[in-house]
Formats: C-alpha cells, structure tokens, sequence
C-alpha cells in the first residue's frame, strides 16, 4: 500500500541543473583571456567541493564559489568590474524563472489521487520557496519540506513528520545519490526519474546501486502506471 | 493555558548580531582606506535591504553585499586580494563557534516541564541547522522550524503543523517585528527579551506596537516565572 509519494523539486519538477551549467560556461567564457575553460571547471569543482560543507547547496554559495575560483586561479589578476559582473551571474540565477519540466503536474495531479503527496526539496531554504511559489505547484502539495541533505537521517525523521511507516512511503527523484538510495536503505521505495544532465557531487559508485526497492523511468508521465503496477 | 512555547534562536539563545557587528568593523576598517566608514555603513545597508529580497537572511547574502557594497564604494579599485580577504571574514562567520546566552539551556528545560517546546528560527537553513547542531540545545526541542521569513502566514503554517491553537501559543524572541507582532496580530501570544544589538532590517515603529499580548522581560531566566504568572 503506497500513502505518501514524495517528489524531488530541482531536475525533477523543474528545470535547475541546466542554469547551473549555463551559468558555468558563462563563467568559463569570462575568464577565457586568463585560463583555459577546461582548467577552469576543474578548479570551481574543486572549489565547490571544498565549500559545500560550509556553504551548503545552492546558488549563493555557487557564486562565492564562483568568486573565490575566479580570484585563485587568475593569481588575483581578475578585475572587480569581472567580480562584479559574477555576482551578477548569480543574481540572474535566482531571478530564472522555474520552467517545469514536461508532465510535472500532470503527474502530481494524477498521484494525488490515491496517495498524500508531498515535495522534499533540498538546498537552500529561501530559494527553494521562491522556486515553489514561481512554479505554480505549492498548493498541489501537502506539505512541503526543505531540507539541506537527503540521508537516512533526515528520511526517518520525515517520515515520522509525515506518520508514514517507511514500506508505506514511495520517493521520485532524478538523484541516485540523494532520492533513491538513502530511502531504499531505510526500508522505502523510489523511483529514478533521470535528468540529462548531473552535477558531480550527486553522482554515486555503480557499488552503492541495491538490485530491488527501486524503478527507473524516462518520464513523470510513466510514472501513475508504474506506481498502479507496484500496488498491483 | 499555554500548550506551546517557541523559542527564537538568533540573540535569543545564542549570540548573533555580535558576530555580524564584527564583521561589520572589520569590513569597514579594511576599506578605511578608500571610504569613510561611516558612508561605508550606510551604503552596506542599502546592499542589504536591496539584496534581502534576492538572497533572503543569512551570513551567504551578508557576504555577497559586502563584495558588492566594496566593489561599488571603491568604483572598481578594491583589489582581488581584499575581496578574497572579505570572503574568508564571511567563511569565519559561518564557522565561528554557536555562544549560548546565559540561562538559555535552563530556561528551555524549565518549561518543558509544563509545556511543548519547539524552535522556530529564522534564515539559511544550512548556517541555522549547523547552529543549532553546535548549540547542544538540538534534543531539548520537540520541533524545529526553519523559516525563510518570519510573518502571518508562516506562524499560521507553524501552529497548523504543531496542532496547536494561537491561543494557547507563546513564543519568546529578541526581534519585536518577528517574533512579537506577527504572533500577536493571529491571536498567538509573545515574550520579547531584547538584546544588546538590533539589525536596522529588525526594527519597528512604534506605532506598530500592540498594547497587549506580550511581555517584556530582560533576561531568559525570568521567563518561567512569567509563564506560570500568566497562566495563574
């Protein structure tokens, strides 16, 4: 018996890494004069990795990120005129309009009928509401919750929010790493809904992947059958 | 009969604007040499009321607009190596240790003898939660709310999801515009304890000021005793 399925926001119901990859080669293309683009991703991969444990996710700590990248690698030679124009890049980010990818209400819509459904999104907090609010889909949902990591911890403790026994409780998301294994891992279900593109910090070792507890679909349309199937 | 009773976290149970204050001095002495600090401050100000909207509360977006303020201010001279040096002041913020304010731990474990405790705190997600992780006060509260703004709406929101009446709910904060009015105006009662320090964004005209519902005290440890007179 499926009660609660829960989707993931970003690359799931709405477009985000591709802003994040526009904004990249935007990036790449600006300090071309100083170092090759290639490098460049290289080192603000670096530097993101780095920061995520103080920053969190999410497009400001990005564009400091960004900030502290261009300064590094140009040995301090960047322009405040550049910095300027990549705070700039940032703000862009969070004034995108948030595109829903294909189906996305459709298939909340139809989900909606015979479960809760929810939204568990994770960055940052007020972004993520903006996104929402934007989105048009807030009040499809009964209860949204913004959480700064998806694992196993931050799942139980969701789900007892919700008072939804873990085999009860149906995750949909385009991360392996953050909407598939920890909730397999607890003892959920989810369903893999892959986005074209993944940013390096979601991907997972191949390893980690368990056989069962899980389904992979091509699009949210598939995604009322699927879940009608597995109630049989 | 108060069934709830919710604490702020920001200068209510731990020092926050201090740290802010700080920073504020250390930005304004390292731009000394090419602003007066006290344009400087007046200019950081109108960065962060034109920004809040855009980034929200928090160390990230406090950061960003003093990149922004020092690039405006200087017309471009600022260097790279002072940018980057405003990054790392932003970076110290984020990891400067959580000081509790004195009687905040006994003052929360003396109302939970006769009353629900919960946490509802107000900015970045990631910077609260890692906060409250290093405060040690985590496992006194029975919820913890991380809001993006602190209004109508989301008290409403609040109290829905506690299932708790405003009538019955208390909460206790530094901030008269976010912890005091807004509670007030639902019907929700309030306790200010005022700190040493108040952001500029926090402050209220007076008129807005409700003549009754709340109380004023100095300390934390006063509080039980308020609570219980009011309850009679």
């Amino acid at each position: 018996m499926i009660r609660v399925v829960a989707f993931d926001g970003d690359d799931t119901l709405w477009h985000n890494e591709t802003i994040f990859s526009m904004s990249q080669e935007r990036f790449e293309e600006m300090l071309a004069p100083y170092v090759d683009p290639k490098d460049l991703h290289a080192r603000m991969l670096e530097t993101e990795r780095r920061n995520v444990e103080i920053f969190g996710y999410g497009i400001k700590g990005f564009t400091l990120s960004m900030i502290e990248t261009a300064i590094e690698v140009t040995e301090g030679r960047v322009t405040a005129a550049e910095l300027r124009a990549l705070l700039e890049l940032g703000k862009g980010m969070l004034a995108h309009p948030t595109e829903l990818l294909e189906g996305a209400r459709e298939a909340i819509v139809e989900v909606a009928e015979t479960a809760r459904v929810v939204l568990i999104t994770k960055g940052d907090l007020f972004d993520q509401e903006s996104k929402l609010a934007r989105s048009g889909l807030g009040e499809l949902f009964e209860k949204v919750e913004i959480v700064s990591e998806k694992d196993d911890a931050r799942y139980r403790r969701v789900l007892r929010d919700l008072d939804v026994a873990a085999e009860e409780f149906v995750m949909v998301g385009n991360s392996m790493r953050s909407d598939v294994l920890p909730v397999v891992r607890i003892g959920g279900r989810a369903v893999h809904v892959p986005y074209h593109v993944t940013w390096a910090l979601e991907e997972v070792d191949p390893a980690e992947v368990p056989e069962g507890g899980w389904w992979r679909i091509e699009r949210l349309d598939e995604l009322p059958a699927l879940l009608s199937s597995v109630e049989g």
